[in-house]
C-alpha cells in the first residue's frame, strides 16, 4: 500500500490517491468523515476548526459501497476557497491584480517551514511554502488512514488514541478495561484524556496559554489491539516495523520525539524489569505477562498491543512575538500573528493514531495474500491459528 | 544511495553492498576499519568483542582508493568461522551430523526476536533467526556508514557522538565548544561520556549490572555539524528527513525511541520558549538564537547541528533467568545464559553515529548532483553560498 | 518524480498526483489540455472520442502559473458523469436500485484484463475490472506526461511521435531534417503519419477494418532530441534508462513490444554495421556518425537522439465475434459489441511520446539538483558544457 | 523480493545480496552453479569462457540446505584475480606502480557504455567503466535468477529458453509438445537452438562473423510455463508484470527489444486474428484456444505459458575496426581487440531466462504470503483451486 497527498492550505482542496487497498472491502465517505470529525475536535484550537467542517468525496476505487481493487482518490474541498481564487490561484497573475493579491509573505515564522522550504525551492513569497507545510495536511493523512483503520477494523483489530501530557501537566497511566472503556472516555473529553483531573488541568493551561498568547504541546498515545504476532520482520533493518512507525509518527507536522512502551524509561531499569517473560496456554498460545516492550521484539509485533507515543512541540504560530528576520529587507522584527490555536496535541492524537494505523495495514497486506478482502482476511485468520498452534 | 546487508552472527561474513556512492570519492579499508573499531570499545563489552577484531574487505566498487560510482561491496569475515562450520554450514545437514550440529534452540529468550522470528518464518530452530536477529549485524551497518561519514566529511559536515544516560545515571549536558573538544573527550572514555564524574558512576553502574546478572541500557545523542539549510522537505510527509532519522534509530536493535532537540521536553514548555529565533548577518546568512528543535523545521535541515537521541533497552540476554516457554514441550523454562554484554550502551552510539550519517548522505546524494564526487561538492557549496545570500 | 493514477472510465474523474517537479517551473492547465487534445485525435476513433474534450483541472502544487514544489494535483473530469452516478457511484447499492444499475457483466472479452482482472480481485461484476483496465486511463498518463514534456521543453529537449505501420501498411522511414518538420507534418495527419502514400493506405485500411467488423493495430516511434549524454547509468542493472523505457512503453494499454534504433533488425547485422562510430570536434565534443543504437549505450544517453519504437495490437473490442464463456453460466458466447474505434494507433502515439517523456525527465531530476527549476536548468547547462569539453 | 549486485569484471569477485526469498526453500550452491554453468556454453564464446569455471559461494541467509528468511549473499570469485591484484586493486596507487598497471584506457569502443560512463561519472581512465559495464556482470544476475527459479520450480512454475535467430539465420518456430522435449534439444545445442538445420546455419555463421573479424546478435525466445492466472495487475500502470518483464530484457547487457506473444506480428494482423479465445471446462476452468498474447492480457498472466523475446545486437568488441577519438588527445583511431567472443547469444538466452524467472517469482512472492516457503506453495495452491473454480 501506499499513497500520495497534494493541495495546499487555503487551496481548492486537498486530495490523496491510495495504491494497494484490497478489493471488496466496505469503504464510505462516511467511514472517513468519522475520523475528519474526530481531528477536528479539541479544546483550544482557534477558529479555523469551527467554520469548516471537513467532508470527503471518493472520486475513484469504490463502486456501491466496495472497494474495486483500483486505486482510490479522495478529496476533501475547502469550503472558504471563494474568497482565494485569485490569491491561490493556479493561473498566472494577471499584470492586474490587486495588491492584496501581489502581496507577499516575506517574513519567516520561528519554528515553522518557512525559511528553509523558501530556501530550498527558491520563493521570495513564503506563502508558497506554508500553503503545504501547513498542518492542514494532516486532514488527508487521516483521510488515508481512516481508510486503513477500516481494514484494520474488519480483520479484528482496534486502534484508539489518548493525550498523556499537556503543557507539563501529566496524566495518571489510564487504567482501561478495554480499548472500548478508553475511547468511550477520551472521545468525549475535550483535551482526549482519561484522567478527569488532569483533563480539568490541561484545559486550565491551555487557557493559560491562551491568555499568554502562547501556546503549548503535549505527548498523545496510540495504542493497536489484536495485531498478530510477526508482523514486519528482524531479516533487514528497513523492514522493521516498530522503525517504520516511528518515522511515521515524526512526520507529522510539529513532533519531535517518539517512543515504544516503556521508551525512554528504558534507559533507567535492568533488563530484568524491562523485558516481557514469555508464558503460554494451550487456548491462546504464546502470551506475555507483561508489555514494557509495547508490542514489539526484533521489530516485529509480538501480538501484544501496540503502544506508541509520540511528542507535540507548541504550535509555533504565536502571539507572543518572537524575533526574526525580513527575508526582503534583511530587517529583524517581532513574529506575531492575530489569531491561532493556542494547543493541537487532542487532534494530533487522532492524526498519530490514523497514520499508525496506516502503517499496520500496510505491513498486513504486505505480509499476507491482499488481492481480495476476503482473502485477506483468511490469511490473517490462518495466520492467527497457526501462532496460537506453534 | 541504498543498501542491502546479509550474513548471520556465527556465518562466514557479514556482506553488504551499498548502491549510488558518488564517483572518485576516496575510501580506504582504514576509513570504514576505524569506526569498526569505535563500535568495538566501552566498559561493559563481554568476551566475543575482545577476540575479534573486525577487519573490512572492500570487494567491489573501489579503485586504486577511489570509488567507481558502481556499486560497493564489503565484507567482514568472521574470524571464528572454523569452529562453525558445520552449526551453520550452507550445505544440507548430513545424515551423520553431530548432536552438536543437529541440536536446536528451541527456548525463546525474552526481548528477543527469537519467538517471533521463529513463528513468523516457522523456524522450529531458533538459531535460524536469533543469528540473524543479534546485533552483530550492526557492524555491517557501521561500515556502511562509515562510508556515508567519510563522504560528509568531505562536505564539511562532521559527527560525533556520546552516551548521556546509563542505568539510570544522567551525565551532565556536555559543554563542549566544538566536536573536536567533544570527540576528544568522549573517544577516550570507557562509556562515551564527557561527564567525568557520570562516567565513572556508569561504570561502576555497568559493574554492579553485571555481578547482579543484569544488564542495563541508556540513551546516547548524535550531533552533525555542517549541514546546508533546506536538506530533506515539507512538501511530502515521507520525505521529511527528521522522519528518516527517526526511523533509522528505531531500526537500531534494541532502539524503543527517538528524539530531536529538547525532544520531550517540548511537551512541558511554552511555544515561545521552544522555537529558535532567527537571525541575519551578512556574513553568515540566516542562523538561530538557540536550536532547541535540534536543527530541523517542516522535516528540513535549518543549518544548525542535527541534535538526535535515541533510548537502548537493556540487553536482553541476562544472567538472571526470565520466565519463558519451550517451543517444542511447551513447558515453561528460565531462560538465562553463561556470559553476555551488561551493556552495550557506548557502541550503540557508534552505531547511531553511522546509521545518521548514512541517512544525511543519503539525503544530500539525492538532492544534489551526485553522480561525480567533484560535482556534488561543487554543488553543495553553491547551495552554501546561495543561502547565504537568500 | 513519481506518480500516481486514480479513476474509473464512466466515474466522475481521473485524477493523478505528481511528486517531484521542480519548483519555480512554469505550467498551466492549457499546456496540458494541448497533449490531451493531440490524444483524441485520429482517423479509426469512435463515438466517444468525438463527444467529449478532454479538459485538466490543476487542483494543487500550482500557484500563479508556477510550480510550487509540492505535489501537483491534476483531474480530467467525465463530463459525461451525470449518466453514471447510479451505475458508478461510490454509496452502497440501495435495495430499490434498477435492474440496469444492478446488472453485472458476466462475460469476459477476449484479449482485455476482464477475466484474469475479475478473477484476481474476486469481482463477479466484470465492470468493476473494466472501469479501470479501460484505455481511458492513459488520459491522465498523458496529463503527467505533459507536465514533464512542459519541463524538458525547457531543457532544450523537444519530443515527437509518428506512426510507422498501421494494419501491415508500413510507411517509408520519415526523412525529415528537424523535429519541427516531422512534427507539422504528422500533426496534421489524421493517422500522425509522415508518408503521404502510407497515410492514404491507412486511413483505406482502417476504414475497412471498420467496415468489417475488426480493428487494427500498429507500430508507432518516439523520438526526442537534446538529451544530454551519460543520462541513466550502467552501474545497475534498474537504473539503466532504455530498460525503464521499454517498461514504461509496454505498460502502456495493449502495447506487447518494444525496440530502441534499429532494435530486431540487428539480430540481421554484423556488429560492424550496427555501432555507432565516434567523432570529436571542438565545437560540439563527442558525436557518432549514425543513430542505429537510437541514442542508448550502457544504459545510458549517448546524446544523440532517443528513438524508440512500440507496437500495439488491435483494440480487442469486436464487432465481429470472438469465442468466449460467461463466468456465471459458464455457457459459450460470441463475444462482440455495437461500436468502438477499430484503430487507437494515432492516439497510442501520443500516449507513447507522454509516458517516454515522463521517464526522461524523471531521469533528469534525479541525476541532477532539481529542487528548483533555476537550478536544474543552470545544471543540466553546466553539464552539457563539462561533456563538450570532456 | 529485490537484490544488489556489486563487482568488477577483473575484481576479487561479484557479489549479490538478495532479500525476500522465503523461508525454508532448499537452496544449494549446486543449483545456482548449474544455471552459472548454463551460461557459460555456446558455440562463439572466446578464450575466457573456457578458463573459468564459475562457481557460486553461499555466504549467509542459507543454513544447513534451507534459506533462512534473511538475505542470501552470494559470491562467484574471479579465478585470474591473482594476476589483477595490482590494476584492480582496491588500495590506492602507489608512487612507484608500474606503467602496466598506470596505464590508462583512454580509447572508448563505440557501441559500449566507455564513453558515455566515463563522462558521466567523471572517468579519465574508461577501465573504472568497462570493467562493471562488462557483460560479466550478467553472471552474478543468474545467479540471483537461479535462486528465483528454485522457487518457482517448487511451484510447479517452469522456464526453458531457446535462439530463434542468429545473423540472420532464423530457425523454423520450435514445434515442441512439452518444456521437457525443448529443453532436452536445445540445451545440447552449442547454439541453444531447436531446429537442427537452422543450428547448423547459425554455427556457421558465428564462425563466418569471427572469420571476418566481426559479430553477430539475435533473437532469443524465453517461455514460462504454470504460471498461475491474475499475477500482476492492471490497477496501476507500474504493477504490469509484462512491463516488468520488458524493462528486465532490456536491462540485459546488448539487448535492444523485446516483444510478447506474437509481438510486432500484431501490427499486421487484424483484431480477430490477434486476441485468444476463450473456454472452459470443469476440469481446468478457463483455458485460452491459442496464446498468441503471450500468456498476458491486462498486464496480468492468464494462465497460458509466457513468451517473451529479446533481440541481442552484436557484440562490439570486434577485430574489424570502428572508427573512434582518444578522449585524452582527441585524434581519431580505429577501435579493435585482438580477441573476443563472435557470439554471445546462446548466453544471453539462460541470462533472460533467469531475469524472467527473477521477475516471476518476485510477482509471486509480492502477491501471496510470502514468509514461509510452505505457506507460499499453500497460497499458491489454493489461487490455482480458487481460479479453477471461479
Amino acid at each position: 500500500m501506499r499513497y500520495l497527498t497534494a493541495g495546499e492550505s487555503h487551496g481548492p482542496q486537498l486530495t490523496t490517491i491510495i495504491e494497494g487497498l484490497p478489493a471488496g472491502m466496505p469503504l464510505t465517505e462516511e467511514d472517513i468523515n468519522q475520523e475528519l470529525s474526530r481531528r477536528q475536535k479539541g479544546h483550544g484550537r482557534g477558529r479555523r476548526m469551527q467554520i469548516e467542517k471537513d467532508a470527503v468525496l471518493i472520486l475513484g476505487g469504490v463502486r456501491h459501497g466496495l472497494t474495486l481493487g483500483s486505486p482510490v482518490a479522495l478529496a476533501v474541498e475547502n469550503k472558504d476557497w471563494s474568497h482565494w481564487t485569485k490569491i491561490m490561484g493556479q493561473g498566472p497573475l494577471e499584470p492586474d491584480s490587486s495588491e492584496e493579491v501581489k502581496r507577499q509573505i516575506t517574513r519567516p515564522r520561528p519554528g515553522h517551514a518557512d525559511l528553509n522550504g523558501a530556501l530550498k525551492y527558491g520563493h521570495r513569497d513564503m506563502r508558497n511554502v506554508l500553503e503545504r507545510s501547513s498542518a492542514r495536511e494532516t486532514t488527508i493523512r487521516v483521510a488515508a488512514g481512516a481508510a486503513a483503520k477500516k481494514l484494520l477494523s474488519f480483520l479484528g483489530i482496534e486502534l484508539a488514541c489518548h493525550v498523556l501530557e499537556i503543557g507539563g501537566v501529566k496524566a495518571e497511566p489510564p487504567a482501561y478495561s478495554s480499548l472500548s472503556e478508553l475511547r468511550e472516555r477520551t472521545e468525549n473529553s475535550p483535551v482526549r484524556c482519561f484522567d478527569p483531573i488532569a483533563e480539568r488541568q490541561m484545559m486550565d493551561r491551555i487557557d493559560e496559554a491562551k491568555e499568554n498568547g502562547d501556546s503549548i504541546g503535549g505527548i498523545v498515545e496510540v495504542i493497536a489491539e489484536g495485531m498478530p504476532p510477526g508482523i514486519g520482520s528482524y531479516v533487514h533493518f528497513d523492514r522493521k516495523l516498530d522503525a517504520k512507525l516511528a518515522g511515521a509518527i515524526v512526520s507529522i507536522n510539529a513532533f519531535k520525539g517518539v517512543e515504544f512502551g516503556i521508551g525512554f524509561e528504558a534507559a533507567r531499569k535492568p533488563g530484568s524489569l524491562v523485558h516481557d517473560e514469555i508464558e503460554w496456554d494451550a487456548g491462546q498460545g504464546y502470551t506475555r505477562k507483561s508489555n514494557r516492550l509495547g508490542g514489539f521484539e526484533g521489530g516485529m509485533t509480538t501480538g501484544m498491543p501496540i503502544i506508541v507515543r509520540g511528542v507535540m512541540k507548541p504550535i509555533p504560530t504565536l502571539y507572543k512575538p518572537l524575533q526574526s528576520v525580513d527575508i526582503d529587507t534583511k530587517e529583524p522584527f517581532a513574529a506575531s500573528i492575530e489569531r491561532s490555536d493556542s494547543c493541537a496535541v487532542p487532534a494530533a492524537a487522532v492524526v498519530a493514531e490514523n497514520v499508525v494505523a496506516w502503517e499496520l495495514a500496510s505491513a498486513i497486506a504486505e505480509q499476507f495474500s491482499s488481492d481480495r478482502f476476503e482473502t485477506l482476511r483468511e490469511s490473517v485468520e490462518n495466520h492467527r491459528r497457526y501462532a496460537r498452534e506453534f
